[in-house]
């Protein structure tokens, strides 16, 4: 699966970042594209970077501000423009449902797809199919805010079909069987232990998106060991208070979290107006002298987990 | 006065052209900024080109479907966040109060400035002061959509303070009098002429900027005799069945309009995805085999009026 960053400004857009927005393709695992916040030209960031709203599957958001909000609207009503059929969820603190009404009922939109609204209040499983499962829970921010964990399951044993073949066992009626992992005798006497014939369990991937926040214990709960930590880090180090008083995290505390929820790998986004892509390599060094496996977020930056 | 276009296609964006906007730069006028219609992205284009937020004095918008409403939030917001203090008026149908309060209350945003929301439901002068007046009226289109007539007021002939000067006449308490045209004797005995001392009258440029529309007597009456009309050209001349169906207007009928108008100049905009830039010499040479002076705006294309 890939993350790519479409928007990794805070508040407003620079010249440089768009406003929050990121995109986790899982195309390669049976799904689509699930997108995570939608901050406003999240659809002109997406049709640069080619995806096609008619491959999006899933949309999360963490919270109702502005700046991962704003672009929601372009994204329901151009994929109705382009008649797009395939159903769409979208799951988003309460509030949305209103939002989207009034939206679509003063701008005379319609949709040419069915749209299932999740409105969140606490934490819970927001998603959950054979290969996916996302929980989400409350973060601390000015207002209500949610981090999702993505956790994809692990893929259980298949039967090799192919070493079947080649060693001329016609599976046919003990297929079942076999698959249950249970050992058989073929007609021809021959006796099969199914563990021979089994695939590898493949672990399956897992990773925490996290809206603003500061640091906070649903954090580390929600990122503990995962292979891959999406956190915001508005502000510098030296501006802890500024940060903390607006509701937002430093570089060095979404360090922080990754190292007690022992992540695997950081990528800090959500980044303040205030810093330039210059000022990119100073960021990551404050946050890497407290977790090591840290990246910061472009805009098109691409992340393969 | 100078007109910049910012978004210009029709319905969604591509990637040639952002949906639709202008601003109207009247800073040498003693005025700010204009805008008409806010698709979404206008406040990233207002940043590409360079115009401030601070500098917005008036946003016209002539209707209410998405591709020329859904960057308004962001514009409004982004004003906040960046501690803009100075009034802002808001021009467009109704319906848009209810739009911006929900969109304020669910995304927890708070203005820093007053906004003057004025709700159009038919014809009306929305704006006059000594410099200028903007007539708005109700043109066809499958929802209520505007168009406006910005008159600039002639400016009437001043007292050449210099002039006097330099021939040595004290005005003094002849000052009235002389400013209302009278002819008057100094004490020295002079006989001044009021019409010897007065600059010359400035003439206001006329335009007419207006929004979706099929052909119809209300776009003719808003251009009568303008300097420079915008008018949609949706459609190629070969799709006009489709264009009238869905309510636009295509190149032949634009110039078609202000050639009924005697306009002096017409811009096209809002033209489909459906055509790229290599399809701006076709569509313009339609509609000049009707209009002459005919041209097609792309994104920050700058007209001088």
């Amino acid at each position: 699966m890939n993350l790519t960053f479409l928007g990794t400004s805070a508040g407003s857009p620079t010249a440089q970042r768009n406003v929050s927005s990121m995109l986790l393709d899982l195309r390669q695992e049976q799904h689509g594209l699930w997108l995570f916040d939608c901050g406003e030209s999240t659809q002109m960031q997406m049709q640069k970077a080619k995806f096609s709203l008619a491959k999006l599957e899933v949309i999360f958001l963490t919270h109702l501000h502005g700046d991962h909000l704003f672009g929601l609207p372009g994204v329901l009503t151009t994929r109705s423009l382009m008649q797009n059929q395939s159903p769409l969820t979208l799951i988003a603190p309460k509030g949305i449902k209103q939002f989207i009404e009034t939206v679509i009922e003063i701008s005379y939109s319609w949709l040419t797809y069915s749209l299932n609204i999740i409105e969140l209040e606490q934490d819970r499983t927001v998603f959950e199919d054979e290969r996916f499962r996302v929980e989400a829970k409350l973060l601390k921010h000015r207002v209500p805010c949610f981090g999702y964990r993505i956790i994809e399951k692990d893929l259980l044993a298949q039967l090799d079909i192919d070493k079947l073949k080649q060693d001329n066992i016609q599976v046919g009626s003990y297929y079942n069987d076999l698959k249950k992992g249970k050992t058989i005798t073929l007609d021809d006497g021959r006796i099969i232990r199914a563990v021979d014939y089994q695939t590898k369990i493949k672990k399956g991937k897992k990773l925490a998106i996290l809206g603003d926040t500061i640091p906070c214990q649903a954090s580390i709960t929600l990122a503990s060991d995962v292979d891959l930590l999406v956190h915001e880090a508005t502000q510098e180090n030296a501006l802890e208070d500024k940060a903390i008083e607006r509701g937002h995290s430093t570089t060095v505390h979404a360090a922080t979290i990754a190292k007690q929820a022992n992540a695997k790998r950081l990528i800090m986004t959500h980044i303040s107006p205030r810093y330039s892509l210059d000022d990119n390599n100073k960021l990551v060094n404050e946050a890497r002298s407290v977790f090591a496996n840290t990246e910061i977020a472009t805009d098109f930056s691409t992340f393969t987990i």
